[in-house]
């Protein structure tokens, strides 16, 4: 096997503190060492968790085993909700539609050559698989995962660019985009398994529900969001304002989850709705800054997340040859398929390199992704099975790896 | 049943957000509520868990199922183990050396006390119990749970006078006296059910691991600590003075599980341990204070662990009439068992009444020796059936609740 999950039973709370310790610990010193040779520091937090996660080979299994630990998932997950909370809330709605329009081509085009090059891969590599497989392995390839890209541009410093709302906008839309085209994609598999045919009323549906909830979330969080702090800082109390922006950003984060699609994309719509503004009853008397009240939360939270990322990586069966020829293969599909999104600016003085390699990381979107195609079935033959979901893994691992250093070249480049 | 703990199987992260949302959103409600009235936050957030939960009277069912979550579980551990943290960190090791000898006294005495009591409500409710039984529920009375009256001490600003050293000692001790009760009554029990001795080798054992610990960690702790943190100002990166309080906080909070005390010991007495000198080098170079890092991440985690244990009782069951007169007893033991640990102060001006009332609440220490009890049988009767553990859950849960108000009734007269 490629690359693999481990899960176990959860260990409890008290080893939770252990855990998180170890995981700090990881991450601060994987940090540091990847700053010492320039590289951002997420890099060596992914890399920290690669290390201990392969403590197994020298028999210290502990650490692969935390990948099945449901609480340190949970706060993995409220860190890179966490970290798109913080990343939206460094822009405002004005600042995206000013990149809007482009952002929208950007995704499209980095939606749809992915998508035709994952479909080529597999006819090429997997002749006896159907043709569903191929489309399946095609949709894997389709989403950005905004978490990695929007870590090393604050990182850099560069958040806050043009380059940086174009890929980051882009990267919310592809987030939908990806889902639709998920549903799509499964909603064929199902129906051809049934040897029925593909409802275009589901496929509306989907795509009604993504676009309601997004402009809703701009339009209506915008309306309440001045009210909610304005309440709330009328309340007796410590920690009203930070508990009250979080609660803002955890409603819309699990809005965003129950209509299907990823709670980061709610994330980030809350933090770009949040302005000054709306809190600055907290800030007359004199609380600390909101961005400052998060920051010591967020760097417990978000190195958990990317430190988790890593301990999933299985190095053992990674230089497996039956494997290698498809994993290679997907790994360049995956890379040049997100190329042709400088073309959505072309005719502009911004980046296109940039732009291009700050949408390659599959990340944790392309890890849903590979798991629910696990449990889809077309007259018997399972859809993903465990062999193409390891490459599939080891092709999100590699796209999150390569794009750190790549950007921050690809960055500093543009700058000189 | 009088109370009872609902268990349903994890809802997994994204709902977990949901949950935090609702949780903060319950926690800073029923804070605001409580200090209008002029009692302590906490009492409100307990209140509002309570609210929350008992919500399933309505039909909504959905906040009851999360006392099984098992992510909300770690963030609420997560969320006691910042707050004795944080308690720790308000005194030295030099403050807590003047009142250790007398917190020792304060602490045997209120051991003693509840234990006999305990084993008498027992005698007289349940006389067709064993002595097995007997002996157990007093168990369950001695230790006291410091979170609450940590907390309470904290709201009123009141956490750094004498009374408090000494509250806070004494109930470090009691849960190192109250775990060697429950360590050896279980021993019995469990040499009883086999007809064989208890053994007391083993005895032996977890008293000199328990001393050895608390001794160990404090000489060992101040040994380490100024290098811990003189190493991590020499790294690169951000949040790292935060990041190395806390894999301290909870190295010595795991060190604490690992050999079977409660993780808070280990919390409290890193914080006991941690001084401001030891990261001074932080300090020089502009950073925040610690106390003002770890702020806004305990302000997000301890409510948590408070609206929890709210969440937890059930009220429907709390009147049935078959149990109030055990219940009834069994709090009137608990609470009187306490007042005899102002004996240990007598001929001092301190505040005899504060430092009993401060004893009272047996929290989630309370909870974790009743949970024990469940899975201890002798000759095929349970040690404490469902009857007794909802009786004492409701008893853990009155002495929880009436402390706040009595706290801060009888330091306010003190005061005067």
């Amino acid at each position: 096997m490629l690359l693999a999950f481990v899960s176990t039973p959860d260990a409890g709370p008290a080893s939770l503190i252990l855990v998180l310790a170890a995981v700090l610990a990881a991450a601060k010193l994987g940090g540091h060492l990847a700053e010492r040779l320039g590289q951002p520091a997420v890099l060596g937090e992914l890399l920290g968790g690669v290390l201990l996660g392969n403590l197994d080979l020298v028999g210290l299994g502990w650490f692969r085993a935390l990948t099945g630990n449901l609480a340190l998932a949970g706060l993995a997950e409220l860190g890179v909700v966490l970290l798109l909370f913080e990343v939206g809330l460094e822009s405002t709605i004005q600042d995206m539609k000013q990149v809007g329009a482009r952002a929208l081509v950007v995704a499209m085009l980095g939606v749809a050559m992915p998508w035709i090059l994952g479909f080529g891969v597999g006819v090429l590599m997997l002749p006896g698989h159907s043709v569903y497989a191929h489309l399946y392995l095609g949709a894997v390839l389709t989403a950005t995962s905004v978490g990695i890209t929007a870590r090393v541009l604050r990182d850099l410093g560069r958040s806050q660019s043009a380059e940086a709302r174009i890929i980051l906008g882009a990267a919310v839309i592809d987030d939908v985009l990806g889902l639709i085209i998920l549903a799509v994609t499964a909603s064929l598999i199902q129906a051809a398994n049934v040897g029925g045919e593909v409802s275009a009323a589901a496929i509306l549906l989907v795509l009604v529900k993504a676009a309601a909830f997004l402009l809703g979330a701009l339009w209506l969080g915008a309306l309440v969001s001045p009210r909610l702090f304005s309440f709330t800082a009328r309340l007796k109390g410590t920690g009203l304002l930070l508990a009250t922006a979080l609660v803002f950003c955890f409603g819309l984060a699990a809005g965003a989850g129950a209509i299907g699609l990823a709670p980061i994309v709610g994330a980030y719509a809350a933090g770009l709705i949040l302005e000054r503004v709306h809190y600055r009853e907290f800030a007359d008397r004199g609380e600390h800054d909101l961005e400052e009240l998060i920051r010591p939360v967020s760097s417990v939270l978000v190195p958990v997340f990317f430190v988790l990322m890593g301990l999933k990586v299985e190095l053992a069966g990674m230089f497996d040859p039956t494997h290698l020829g498809l994993a290679a293969l997907l790994v360049v599909a995956a890379i040049i398929g997100k190329q042709v999104c400088g073309l959505g600016v072309l005719g502009t003085k911004l980046d296109k390199l940039s732009i291009g390699i700050g949408m390659i990381p599959r990340g944790e979107v392309g890890l849903i992704f590979a798991n629910i195609g696990l449990g889809l079935v077309v007259h018997g033959e399972r859809i993903i099975d465990q062999t193409l979901f390891s490459t599939i893994v080891f092709m999100v691992l590699v796209t999150t790896v390569v794009t750190p250093p790549a950007l921050k070249w690809s960055l500093g480049r543009s700058r000189a």
